[in-house]
């Protein structure tokens, strides 16, 4: 194995992809615009109290999978709150996104079915559809027509389409309205990845309930979401929306929360909390718009659909440099290379978070701003 | 997809097949032989205060994955801490044991490697095999002679030997010596997944280190651990164990660790303060196997590897029917059924938790044995 090791490394190593991760400490004092802590939850004294709270009540972690004594209270009021939020009858709460996104696929696909995927789909949808064993197919980038055209020589007897509200490296938004149209002509399942939209998107008096709520998809019985609770909801773990026989499906199903440890208490106290947060205080979700409008027009960018603002950048290479030199600016920014990147385009990522301060902002924009003018 | 779901829910029905998690109340007082807790940590003072600590100075969620802002010095100490336990160079930590055995496989698998698993390895693994595209070969459990044949006439380059030190369901162990000199002969990597055995299993001074520390496995660079924090550790995630070099590898190939949001800090540092007590306070692992073997003497059963003790039973409803009587007497335990099973054989699954006091283990084992009598 060693050699084979070795191998691989100098590979990475040529071809200038290597990633270290750099350690964070206690004291930093960085502009975040990197993590995707969008509503400033992750650090809300309100969310630490829950956690704390949870972990002397109910324990430090589950002890078991959900099925045999996992279950507690607060996992159950977790999933009712989420559906509720959504507007859906039923949620199953699992202990990542990941392991949310693999569960439902694999519980729906199979040999009989096509899964229709967008391209830039993440990449637990994309292992949870080969995981299924379904058939595959990928239509470009927000291309209806093309889904259409793979679903209508389909010889399956089901199928799912498969997209993200805001889409996690881009930070665009899915048509929704005429993939539900879509679903409906074909009597496919609409699988709906809300990861980076609940606690931003929403309108009106459902601003931050996410993309579905308030829409003819929520409570659709054609259409699932996933969603996780590790982005606006600044805690961890994932979750599955459905109707109540979905939910129970999954349950009998989805070997990722089968054979799963449950979610640890104090991580569905913490999200407990944070929806209870949405609801209230409706300024973060603004916040997000604003200021993602704000950095938008100072970067002279398209507005973004929610936090993520995606800057292409000319190489792996000029992206590195870049969030290196912000980095050197007290600034944390997101750099997404190949591997990473769903269309082989090396990126800058920004996340407009509530909790940035106006100064911080207009400060992060100046630095960015001079970084890009002498970046090729 | 309703009518689906319907046709399905109708199959379980017929075949009494149908689960659903019963909920756990915070006032329960039922004596718990089902948890995987083995040390009693989940509900230890101490966890939950770190925990909160954590979630105080960290915050609940880690906000991004480990590559992009995810990485504290808590994760990091976490890391240096398992790998030191386990007498291992470099550990890295993933959201849960079912994503590290994800990750592991598949950035070692791959269609040039044939991966040679024993038939009761866990759900997790076998979907990582899967995931890998690798060819997989399974073996009778635990028969080491089959394993060679495999390997012998194998064509693909590289290879991997999956087993489990100790065995979820059924609580045995596997032969490791024999299976690192099998490893040896045939230029495999050995993996063993530590689940059910770190904080538990171990002997001399090193007992509850795990059945690899201490052992010539242990640093061997042919060898792989994946261990999981939500069992004896009493919290959540998962972790990879091996050479610096594998942990880089898996920093850059390991999909379900670079698009995953890094582990919570509170469940990181529970954690690590659940591997301090593991060190301090060694009668935790002696009192679960002084457990162990008054519910094997107790039940007349051979004495366990380590905490866990299976008990088969005649058909699916048999163990159904002795674990509700058990949940009747104030007691729960595990009931195992087909698909949760590895060899379709319906199983009552016992864990002897080191908190259990003699008096709740005495009346646990008279409760039992009046079932176990009454039962076909
Ligand atoms: C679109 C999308 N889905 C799912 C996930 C996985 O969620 P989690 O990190 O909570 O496992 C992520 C990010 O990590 C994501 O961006
Ligand atoms: C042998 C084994 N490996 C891995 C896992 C997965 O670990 P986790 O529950 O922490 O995801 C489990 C149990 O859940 C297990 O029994």
């Amino acid at each position: 194995m060693t050699r084979w090791l070795e191998q691989q490394a100098a590979v990475r190593e040529r071809r200038g992809l290597v990633r270290t991760p750099s350690t964070r400490g206690a004291d930093e004092r960085a502009i975040d615009l990197a993590s995707n802590d969008y509503l400033g939850l992750a650090q809300d004294p309100r969310l630490a109290e829950a956690a704390s709270a949870a972990a002397h009540q109910w324990g430090t972690g589950s002890a078991s999978s959900r099925l045999v004594a996992g279950t507690t209270e607060l996992h159950v009021e977790l999933e009712r709150e989420l559906a509720a939020l959504i507007g859906i009858e039923a949620g199953l709460v699992f202990s990542s996104g990941y392991l949310a996104n693999l569960g439902i696929t694999t519980a729906l696909g199979g040999p009989g079915t096509l899964i229709v995927a967008d391209e830039h789909c993440h990449a637990s949808l994309i292992d949870g559809f080969r995981l299924s064993r379904s058939a595959v197919e990928t239509f470009a980038h927000n291309d209806v027509a093309e889904a259409d055209r793979l679903l209508r020589r389909r010889s399956q007897p089901r199928a799912l389409i498969a997209v993200e509200s805001i889409y996690s490296v881009g930070g665009d938004s899915a048509p929704l309205g005429e993939l539900l149209v879509l679903a409906e002509e074909h009597d496919a399942v609409l699988l709906v990845d809300e990861a980076h939209s609940v606690g931003v998107a929403g309108t009106g008096t459902q601003l931050g309930y996410g993309s579905v709520a308030g829409t003819a998809l929520a409570g659709h019985p054609g259409v699932v979401i996933t969603a996780t609770l590790s982005k606006a909801l600044g805690s961890q773990g994932g979750a599955v929306l459905g109707s109540a026989l979905l939910r129970e499906h999954l349950v009998n199903r989805a070997r990722s929360f089968i054979f799963d440890t449950a979610l640890a208490p104090p991580a569905a106290a913490a999200a407990l909390a944070a929806v209870g947060i949405i609801r209230q205080e409706p300024w973060r979700a603004q916040a997000v718009h604003h200021h993602a409008a704000r950095l938008a027009e100072h970067l002279n960018l398209d507005p973004s659909a929610g936090a993520v603002q995606s800057l292409r950048m000319s190489s792996p290479e000029t992206a590195v440099a870049a969030s290196r030199a912000a980095a050197a600016a007290g600034l944390r920014i997101g750099c997404f290379r190949p591997p990473s990147v769903p269309d082989g385009i090396s990126r800058l990522r920004l996340t407009a978070r509530a909790d940035l301060t106006d100064a911080d902002l207009d400060h992060a924009c100046a630095v960015l701003r001079d970084i890009l003018e002498r970046t090729p």
